[in-house]
């Protein structure tokens, strides 16, 4: 079958060999998978990325950078055939979403999208884990069923944020994971969310998910609304406020942008007492001036990834029509458009989301 | 009046002006004021300090590291005279400690210790405000009185943390910050709590404050104590224990250090998951790996002095003998002994605390 593979650092079409489903997997075919940032990254800097990994203590399962790899763990697929020993409780033909993780029989677990053995989804067919595909409820398209995965990121991120009902929220960074943050955020209720991006279509899409101000950071800084909604820069001003007795909004900053430098500049320029929930993942050193952040009592939440109940969730706001992602897939390619993809998605203006269909 | 004077980088003892206690202000004689780490810094780089504070949005009273200072921040005092107006509710001869900020007339505040205007303890006399000193209970020493500001940077930690009745508590240095952390965690009934220093001193410091396991890095990493304490390291082995429906022992690892790549080795060592309490004072712009800390989901409190509840407390539970701070003040001078203080600080084998006593 045909997949976009990985190999010497570039992504090449190739014929891969067919899959067999084991007991408890399922054989499905690759409707809709979409592009993410840490492929971009990974496409180059692999080595990098797997060293990072074994220092936070990753399960250290082999994985070959050298080796051929099929990206792709944003997907959306329909059931072609069970293992051996299935009840078939979802029949051939469901389409289906899961988390991009499948077992295999010797009970190990293959990150799909990130293993030498089983393919992600820039590929015409994938094998998941019976027990762990979730079906897409009937009317959500398989373009949005697609999106649970980035979006669900958000969902984490918004649950690892210590949200009070008069937080106001900052979003720092509105590509697919500010985005998905600020989709989270207003799906449970939150708000006022202010989002920044310098880039015009990245604004357009977060006003469309419901952020309540969208700010071009290259006119004003975001920090100047802070007070305008209620909270207090500096601690002096917050000590005021407490001495006589008010309250006021607690602040909490989202870190979308995941470059060296961002988390410096927020720590100096986000409110006394913030929590800076850091969801852009920076792949390189980066400098902090800890007397700061030490002097205006900073909380740096570092969050990674979702649960399989925040992906359920997400799946099941985006079929109730809570969460709309209409709009924010820009782009559709088949696997031979895979590689000039790669590149369009270098340029924040020119996409936000870009979708692959293997099948066409 | 005799004064330990921070003039050109250097401290000389000279004479001051006298004191006038203003309204609300109370005249007191200092009977013994802690040198403290920030005291050690300051004298070579309250620039540097001045500009970091002002980056942190801190107040901007027109301070001038030029001009002269007078030191200390942590002391016991006797009141000697009130300003006009006074009710004298605090008798003259009364034992007082405060925090160390005085209200002006102007309606101004002087951070004594770090001010131009008002000096701090390394002086025969200060200003003081009346609405803010608390009298030290009967029985409770002029040397142990003098520690409540120092210890209640450790219930100010102890408070930020999230603690629960399962937590498993690391503390990394025992210098004055990591004993007042330990001696916190211990008043609230906290632990296990391991305590790591290279100073044989500080470990026997630690052990006496109540560290169930004090360990020598140079011999074995602290770290290696998780696991027989209950925390899984790995996400991937919490992953499991939560799977199999074990809750286990949530790690929670205080910064007392304060250098450079501390906060990066134990982003490295920690648990996932694992809250770092951040009370260290790193004055130097550091490292870190942001994608280390985001894959093992890494939480960074930066924590800064106390409030006047916490600064209460402590000294309730110095009186109380919850908190027995005996042994660790290994040093007294006068005024003129201050300089040579300073200097025998930098080693940690050879102190824990030196308290200036101007008044002999």
């Amino acid at each position: 079958m045909r997949a976009v593979v990985r190999r010497n650092k570039q992504l090449v079409c190739d014929e891969i060999g067919e899959l067999e489903p084991a007991e408890g997997q399922v054989l499905v075919k690759t409707l809709a998978c979409g592009i993410c940032g840490s492929d971009l990254h990974a496409l180059h800097h692999m080595e990098h990325m797997i060293d990072l990994s074994r220092r936070a203590g990753g399960i250290d399962n082999g994985f070959d950078p050298a080796a051929d790899t099929v990206f792709g763990h944003e997907f959306c697929a329909e059931i072609l055939d069970h293992g051996p020993g299935s009840a078939k409780a979802m029949k051939a033909g469901t389409r289906v979403v899961s988390v991009p993780m499948t077992l295999t029989p010797a009970g190990g677990v293959e990150l799909l999208g990130f293993s030498n053995n089983l393919p992600g989804g820039f590929c015409e067919r994938m094998l998941l884990s019976e027990a762990m595909v979730l079906a897409v409820p009937n009317g959500l398209s398989t373009e949005a069923a697609a999106m649970t995965e980035p979006m669900a990121v958000g969902a984490h991120a918004v649950a690892k944020a210590k949200l009070e009902p008069k937080s106001v929220a900052l979003v720092v960074g509105c590509g697919p994971v500010g985005l998905a943050v600020i989709a989270a955020l207003k799906a449970n209720g939150h708000g006022p969310v202010i989002a920044a991006d310098f880039s015009p279509r990245r604004r357009a899409a977060a006003e469309k998910l419901g952020a309540d101000i969208v700010v071009d950071p290259a006119q004003e800084s975001p920090h100047d609304r802070w007070e305008g909604l209620g909270v207090p820069r500096s601690r002096a001003a917050q000590n005021m406020m407490r001495m006589m007795g008010n309250s006021f909004a607690q602040p909490v900053v989202f870190e979308c942008v995941g470059l060296p430098g961002v988390l410096q500049a927020l720590i100096e320029a986000a409110p006394a007492g913030a929590q800076i929930v850091v969801a852009g993942v920076c792949m390189e050193t980066d400098r902090i001036e800890p007397s700061i952040a030490i002097t205006k009592e900073i909380e740096l939440t570092f969050v990674f990834g979702y649960s399989p109940e925040e992906f359920a969730m997400t799946l099941r706001q985006l079929s109730e029509g809570v969460i709309d992602v209409s709009g924010l897939v820009t782009g559709k390619v088949g696997l031979e458009g895979v590689a000039g993809a790669f590149t369009a998605l270098g340029d924040p203006e020119a996409h936000v989301k870009i979708l692959v269909t293997p099948n066409g």
